[in-house]
């Protein structure tokens, strides 16, 4: 790894590293994947190395500018206010903003803690299925309602914002753990939308140096 | 009501609504608390007036400026653009707002949705408990170890931050739930710091206007 390049600390399938990835693919920001498995060897990110970098035994983490950041909301926003070019995340208008970090945040808190595989493995084998689609249908409920008064071509307005970051790792998991997205047609338009930009598809699971070769697309 | 005056919708008990409470306290906003009773009546949060507000039917909810805002921390970050005086709630470093956001990503996203009255509910009442206990838990060891690098007399330096507002509401939380707090005692440090402050005080869950007698400080 070369010397001072950023280290994004990241999973194929974590959707909280796609956000992270996705963020730095929008900003052009070259970097090396650090892969951390989180099935493998009893979850790498166990490991003593990887919790010194985050106690939380979460990825993403990112080395950069000298520093290791942490949650992914946290470095989304570190990124913004030390590269706000070429493309900006966030509105400048302050209530514009609040839009953008509400369903960020619905997403971020409301919806995938509760269906991260930390959760899951609490909740035993037999009714995670269930209840991951019932967290994922209540917070896309909710979401679908908020679209509808924010929304334009992405989650807020016209221009893509941190809010589409969360989006489109969350209707990832949500195909994964099949849950049904015909009563949420504007998740549905504005996902499959953000998925034909090219940040969004060098970031996908499927393209990833950890993805197995038989998830690769 | 007066016109024109912010009104919060907030539970006494409520460690979300109990954050913007005291950024609203230390940044003296004048407000009107509306009550809603997560309890009674099987939720008043579930009620059609208040899913009106929040789809999520979660507290606290924030109508100011002519907006009704949700998501404690986007509501935080907004009450901060909007009015950066007399108290600011993050610092001018990036580096340092960072840490800040990581920490109150940390509790708002790692700890508190796992441990919220909805999940406890879907966990039975027979081992929400233990899992309180066990997420509380896991979440203070990795924040206990944050601090160690972050924290001066608060959670990022010597200035109060957002992050505060997340540590002291979440404290309250792990002792409602009885968990041991010797292991921690850079929380338990700063959490008896920050409650010796007004603005902490006067937002406590003891002393809202739906507080229940018998609670009453």
């Amino acid at each position: 790894m070369q010397a001072g390049k950023p280290v994004l600390y990241s999973y194929f399938r974590s959707s909280c590293s796609w956000r992270v990835r996705i963020a730095l693919a929008l900003k052009k920001i070259d970097y090396d994947t650090f892969p951390v498995h989180l099935i493998k060897d009893g979850g790498q990110q166990f490991s003593e190395e990887f919790q010194t970098l985050n106690p939380m035994s979460q990825v993403p983490a990112l080395k950069i500018d000298g520093v290791t950041l942490t949650q992914s909301l946290a470095i989304i926003e570190y990124l913004e206010e030390t590269r706000p070019t070429p493309v900006r995340l966030l509105p400048q208008d302050p209530k514009k903003r609040a839009s953008v970090r509400m369903i960020s945040d619905l997403i971020a808190s409301g919806i995938q803690p509760l269906q991260n595989i930390a959760v899951l493995k609490k909740v035993g084998q037999e009714t995670q299925l269930t209840w991951a689609q019932s967290v994922i249908g209540s917070g896309f409920r909710a979401l679908e309602q908020v679209l509808q008064s924010t929304a334009g071509k992405y989650c807020v307005g016209n221009e893509i914002s941190m809010a589409d970051l969360c989006l489109v790792p969350q209707v990832a998991n949500a195909e994964r753990f099949k849950v049904d997205l015909s009563p949420y047609p504007i998740i549905n338009r504005i996902n499959k939308t953000l998925l034909t930009m090219e940040a969004f598809q060098v970031s996908h699971p499927s393209r990833q140096p950890d993805t197995p070769p038989e998830l690769r697309a």
